[in-house]
């Protein structure tokens, strides 16, 4: 049969016509977000592009790195260099000194349309918020749907914002400490302890507070006197003990450092309840350098005072810092949690499952024991699963054991900056897969050789 | 004449082909960047719905405002009120007590797409930078860029990121202190001078340094052998007028307060050249929201002390301010500057003049007289554009100015904060638009009752 010109026309006239809808559809009304995009794009290319830089899996490109031709170059994780950062470094040794939760960072790449936010160059220019604090009222909110939904802190108090708990710890000493006359409140915590507590406290070296050391420096009856400020950390840093107060009295308050209760670290038991309660998105969510902390306060005495200080000392926490925390804290909320903390908790307890393992059978190196706890958040018993190892040497002649741990590739935290002994030292297990698996290599390998 | 039918098609099917044609082509070649948007075309969609609500021009919708069904409501500029700030709110006075830096606020919408930054959720998840500082290189090199351009300041210096200049006030005291031994040095300025000395230096009492007033204080022969550190605001805040050090000898050290050193608010006539400058973002680009501010250091121990400062209180400023700080210098750098200072300067000039002729006639009241100075950067003399008017009520019984201000619809800040008499207050002239004139408003209605 021979077609009519008309005809065969047809068969091209209609399915061009088709493709004419289908392709205008959406310029009228199905992506009605994408057409309208017009001066986000810029942005959200720069971002796109600078993610699709290719580094091997060990490193990764940002948008404010050093450019090589107008483009940001790979910044390569511990041990793996060249340009694409596929070398992997020789004789590098495992780098588990910081405290760096980059353990979280595969969870954020896989949540990239859900986590990312493109701020405005007019973006929250002001020193204030409408209602004339520096402090956003929807993270506010938010903090508050996270604590009530791990079930972590009991949130009917005053919430004041830090640059990390950081900038909190020493704003609670600084609140706490504006109470007293002279002598200057000392301030203790029970070793082993976070070496912050010491650093900063000697550093901003005030008239109202003075570094005391251990809490058992203050049982002496003579100091009972004396007004104090103990720092309680739960669950402890380094050795991932849940903690309560150690001394008693009217003349001591205490600031609860929270920053590893959640259940990437621990079971939670209970809500927390305490007077100050400190916390910090980098053990949240991981991300360190957003330098966003917060502090749960019953006082409100205190409560304002932390407040001027967090003003006297740089007005609030950076509104970008708060619009992208708000972000982050949306994500954690998604599913009711789950997703970011089973992630976290499954990540901790492997690794802490594979040191065990890799230690069980030495004599002369061991690592703290971790009794399993209830999780009211999982809702059940779980098994240890520590931000850190607090690492042990046995042996007499092994004391020095951050340099027997040095010559076997490996840098951790000496113990003696934790206030104890120097056979002790603090592995981080929060670090990236590639440095806790480097880590692993090298323990394996020095209990092979050593027993 | 009747066309064939094939014919008729063909006046359909060829532009129907053409058609398909155009739709197509962006696909395949024309916009790579927006086809290739995937994961961040959310984040850029939802800053546009925000930026697309309807303020009346009087207000403005946050990503992290407070929301009714999941939209950020308006947040309306101070006398407006109403779900969209179309309602003008009578009798509101004019709020000019604070140095909330909105008159760039307009600059930044024109410039939407160049000044816009989509942050990953994996974006700078660590502590330190690839070279193990808190502190962008980048970023680093474009604040050396701003200085070399607009020429007021010298950049072989060491720098110092901090949470706004706020922080780096305090952290360069501390840093000078720590040299001494007993007694404190003591914290100077010459009145009338920004009232966070005071504060801030009172706040912190720490041992190393107290605040002891003007500058004058300290001229007494048996001060001669105490330390002291001098605050130098240059331009000066409150008043406008280029400083110099006030104390001499081998005791006394500077800190320069430059943040007003840029040609929105006075001519540069040559670069600064200071042990100590302090710079910030804030009345550079008006982010004051964003807390960023740096500091230029000639000496390397007091970069490291004032490095250490900021590492013990807060490990560095936010790795999100810092890509967002980026991204605005780079729109400062476009057109060798010319766009941002010269919509900063025309800005404040005009509304210098214009308050200058509302008060020209007035024999009550006055404000400062500003010299024409050269400025380098724009090359030649130019007319005055202070950032605050330095207002003084002339007549012994209007000697209380603020309440005479008050009474007038005017909030200003008290000369008193400043160290200087009551007849003196501060009115900032960097406040929106809508501020601005308001404020003109209340001052031409003063003068026409008062004289």
């Amino acid at each position: 049969m021979v077609m009519p010109e008309s005809s065969k026309k047809d068969m091209i006239l209609i399915p061009s016509l088709a493709l004419n809808l289908l392709l205008l559809y959406p310029l009228f009304v199905g992506c009605k977000k994408w057409e309208l995009l017009s001066w986000s794009r810029r942005a959200a290319a720069e971002a796109e592009a600078v993610a699709s830089v290719s580094c091997s899996g060990h490193g990764r490109a940002y948008l404010d790195g050093i450019t090589v031709d107008g483009m940001p170059v790979c910044e390569c994780n511990s041990c793996f260099g060249g340009p694409n950062c596929s070398e992997v470094i020789a004789g590098c040794p495992a780098d588990v000194n910081s405290g760096d939760p980059l353990f979280l960072e595969p969870f954020w790449m896989q949540r990239a349309a859900s986590s990312a936010v493109l701020i405005a160059g007019w973006h929250r220019m002001s020193y204030s918020f409408n209602d004339n604090s520096s402090i956003s009222q929807e993270l506010e909110k938010h903090i508050r749907k996270v604590h009530a939904m791990v079930k972590n802190a009991v949130t009917d108090r005053f919430i004041v914002f830090g640059a990390g708990s950081t900038q909190l710890l020493n704003a609670a000493v600084h609140a706490l400490s504006m109470d007293n006359s002279s002598p200057p409140s000392a301030v203790v915590a029970s070793v082993p302890f976070y070496p912050s507590y010491k650093q900063q406290t000697d550093f901003f070296s005030s008239l109202g507070y003075k570094f005391y050391g251990d809490t058992s420096m203050r049982k002496n009856p003579s100091d009972v006197l004396m007004n104090a400020i103990e720092f309680v950390t739960s669950p402890n840093n380094p050795d991932g003990k849940l903690r309560k107060k150690v001394l008693k009295g009217e003349s001591v308050r205490a600031i609860h450092d929270h920053a590893y209760y959640w259940p990437h670290f621990t079971g939670i038991p209970t809500p927390a309840d305490e007077d100050i309660m400190i916390f910090t998105l980098s053990k949240l969510t991981g991300h360190a350098g957003t330098r966003f902390g917060w502090a749960l306060i019953k006082d409100e005495a205190v409560y304002r005072r932390m407040l001027t200080y967090s003003d006297e000392s740089c007005y609030g926490v950076s509104r970008d810092t708060q619009v992208r925390a708000l972000k982050l804290l949306k994500v954690v909320l998604e599913g009711e949690g789950r997703e970011l903390f089973t992630f976290g908790y499954k990540t901790m307890k492997d690794r802490w499952e594979k040191l065990s393992q890799a230690l069980s059978f030495s004599k002369l190196f061991s690592i703290q024991d971790i009794a399993p706890v209830y999780c009211s958040f999982f809702q059940g018993i779980r098994d240890p699963s520590p931000a850190f190892a607090w690492f042990k040497c046995e042996r007499e002649e092994d004391k020095d054991c951050y340099t027997v741990l040095r010559d076997a590739g490996i840098i951790g935290r000496k113990g003696t900056l934790f206030g104890a002994e120097s056979c002790y030292v603090r592995l981080s297990l929060i670090t990236r897969q590639d440095d806790f698996e480097l880590l692993l290599r090298q323990i394996n390998k020095l209990v092979a050789e050593k027993g």
